[in-house]
């Protein structure tokens, strides 16, 4: 059986208006999650805004979640950084602050081919004393991780897991039958994308880590509950419930956003309008929603049948 | 409801080792289609080599597909060239050989952009007396297909359905809630992806377009009753067994051959050995596999318990 | 020393405002060039809308251009088409047609790897009469040919030159270097970038191709002679007057606009303000320039110095 | 005139074995390329590793190249990281150690467009007392910089300047162009393709930022004397030359090496065997290379005319 299961949520990082870590906000937030029944937090992904804190915001943020989850659930801390040494020095924060494993990308900014990549994983994980999840995330990255290298990786104990935001579904198919094949019930498969988790847990995923999970935890472990139990219309039904809440996303206009401000954003501003945290303030390049834009995430979180308190 | 529903395989175009469509080869594959319980035929697709033949070769497969299906499935003919003009005179063609529906991409080798993309769709339609269907194809034709203009272009009936192969299941699972919300139930939603297709069933997919179906059609309608009997294990097992057949596209040295070679070519050497059609040839540039590889195709066809002929 | 040499523009085919090849205009146009004093004409090439037409408006076109040329310069032909059988029609159209030369880009639409690239060349190459050139176009068919398969087809004689439109400058001074160390003086290394001729003569390209040669042939014949005359600063002076004229396909609104309909649609608005053919018409999906883009065109052609008529 | 002009290579960060900053070694590479004529160092540019180091192996290289050039040439300092709030980190050590500008590039990682790179640009020149350059280098990034930000940036005074590694020549001359119609003649055009500066030289740029140039500083100091001469046929033989030693990244299998382990690892073979660094070593997850690797460097060198002393 797989270690890393279920609900895993990328945990955001609430900030102040001035930019640092609201302390009090992500031990909220850390709490409506666990309340909402989640069976992992995933500290430091890209919904964190890994890549826009400095090591000490990081290192804040990761002491703030594992304390707050004390041991309730695992945590899994991405370790976001785009050659191998710098990835190291984030491991060993990792297992100085307690978490439980660590999530790990292909290089980024380099230039690198599957030998390149390969070599960074094995290199992290002969390095680490924590489990080592592959990140697949070629939208970020610029390069999808090689079935066959992570079959070989899986099958050696090198990975315990990936968390496949790839979007690539034949792929996960493929890689789940080849772990099926070769006997690896032990890695952890578990899917980035919130808005097929029915499709990923029929096709054989251990787990989910959706970005919308933080507006709604419930929803997704409803979601879980209805899969384990066979209920796959269940599962389908509450899918796509989640899958029109995502619509906050499209609350400000594509022509003048991208990707991270309108996830990012619309994570932060729902979890603000839900009580859950201070402020909706996002890092810079990002920007923060407008009020027209704020009422649009409110109209769908009202839609989706979640509790507003402002 | 939407006409064209359930298993609807993209009909390879068998030739002769000269390079001419075989007539009577083309015959027993879709003869083997009809046997194998599939919904309908999807002719002149990528798997047909569409864009490899001549004009007159096309009109001859369509023709022999057409007549051979004599009406008891319906065939959608695809109109696959890169701009507006030549895609019309092929749908010229398949209005005079008896298609009931065209399948149609955005542009290709021009430099389009989403206007240009639906003004091409909407003129396709306006001029076109069969319904059109289009085709998501990113890989070969460079771009993704808006969601907003689907929902738009199925809302106003220009489009009768999405033939989706782009690999992209958050963009599929949005046009079907988008689809939902605008009740249009008669707007066919239809999967390329033959590993993935009990997943796309589930999430509302009105049928599938498996190239893999051109090797064992049966399967692909086992997995769909499945799915119609909300058996989704079942599914799921099927898909597998599916998902492990379609190895016979890494039969060839991925260092010496591309995907359209990997994948026509293990199709046409499976039918080949099936006894279905008289010779693999596949168009140049793309080569026929040879005897080690022709090899890996039989241990697969054999490990799914497919009746291996030569 | 190298066949095809000098300016050679992507001739454009004039329509009439039904969509039919305007063969008075056409003419007219050929004229134009080769009294600005062109070397030679490049028929259905992506400027000559090409994988637009039909095969029977290729074939007018092209016997126009010849026709009247008439052996005062060579006529290049496109024979552009996503596969070896379809380009070899093409092929057997250009020699029947009179053609001094072909031009012949990587497959597209189909998933092609270095491999098929060759493979396809070569068999283009060997079933044709006539000179082989090669166009990198990847910005249309996705790939770029690769620096060691266009050296060796150079060393072996099966490709005659190479009309570059990757934009891939340094790619284009390994290959000039390249060339020369192999000692084939006889290849033709044609530059696409009607920006950046200067540059590209002093890397040692043989010529240039440039679409809006079509608007200026006098201005890259000018450029050429000081090129000739290793007048380094005229040929800048005039590249950069020429590069100013360019802004014509900044016309339109980008944000409703993408290449296509911007490049030929300027060029072909610019050369009916010029008076030389009767209609700017474009095939869909693109469309013709509103009265104020054609303004805008208008005002570059005054600023350049052209001779406005319309 | 532009402040940063003529050769700036982006200086390699030498390693001892075990992954530390050598220090004597990086004192004797900037001294060389002070002893070669260069105009200005870029430190903790892409060719530096930088995204490899540790803050405090960053700061310490800095610190190293500034003391040595001592004031002789301005030193550039590359901050990159992701997104605003980290390359502002960076850019207060630059500040603090001294450097006389820093080096910029598009947000990373996070999925940005035009609107988030554009505030980023503006909120980091907004919060340095340094001038800001642009660092245009899609193939890391993923995004290139839009021609009219640029032009904005440069007449607002937010950027000093561009080093353009995007490898299209088409947008540099018509940057160069808008540069000179709104005339911004203090903002510094850099292009950092070693292979064409020459051509760029001719099309206007300040200066070159050359990888190659590490390897032979002289070489292109010449390069530039003869353009600054107008000789440009003397230019071109020098480019060739230079072009024809760029070789040395390809010692190793391309099928077993990308990008960053060539070049990088070629500038540093190519250090260690002319005796101005004590050890080659690359960062993980690049590798070293071999002794037949090396050996097909030492060749190059030699061939080059350089004075191999390993």
């Amino acid at each position: 059986m797989s270690t890393y299961t279920g609900v895993i949520p990328p945990v955001v990082t609430p900030l102040t208006e001035d930019g640092q870590v609201d302390r009090s906000s992500l031990e909220r937030l850390v709490q409506y999650l666990l309340d909402g029944g989640v069976d992992g937090l995933f500290a430091l992904g890209s919904s964190g805004e890994t890549v826009f804190l400095t090591d000490a915001q990081r290192d804040m943020a990761l002491d703030v979640i594992v304390r707050t989850a004390a041991g309730a659930v695992p945590v899994m801390a991405g370790c976001i950084e785009p050659a191998t040494p710098r990835v190291l020095d984030r491991v060993r924060a990792a297992e100085r602050l307690g978490a439980d494993a660590t999530v790990v990308t292909a290089p980024f900014y380099v230039i690198v081919g599957p030998y390149e990549i390969e070599r960074h994983l094995r290199a992290v994980s002969a390095a680490s004393s924590l489990p080592v999840l592959a990140y697949d995330i070629p939208v970020c990255v610029g390069r999808k991780l090689p079935l066959d290298m992570l079959l070989r990786l899986a099958a050696e104990g090198v990975l315990a897991g990936v968390k496949d935001s790839s979007g690539d579904d034949v792929a996960f198919r493929q890689l789940r039958i080849g772990l099926d094949d070769q006997q690896d019930a032990g890695f952890s498969l578990l899917t980035g994308h919130e808005l097929v988790v029915d499709g990923m847990l029929l096709a054989g995923a251990s787990g989910s880590v959706p970005g919308l999970g933080n507006v709604d935890p419930a929803g997704y472990v409803r979601l879980h509950s209805y899969a384990d139990k066979q209920d796959w219309a269940g599962a389908r039904t509450e899918q796509e419930r989640l899958g029109r809440l995502f619509r906050i996303v499209d609350a400000p206009d594509p022509a003048t956003t991208a990707g991270a401000t309108r996830g990012v954003g619309a994570f932060k501003t729902a979890l603000h309008l839900l009580g859950v945290i201070d402020s909706p303030t996002v890092s810079l390049p990002m920007r923060t929603f407008d009020d027209a834009e704020t009422g649009r995430v409110r109209e769908q979180l009202e839609l989706a049948g979640l509790d507003v308190r402002r």
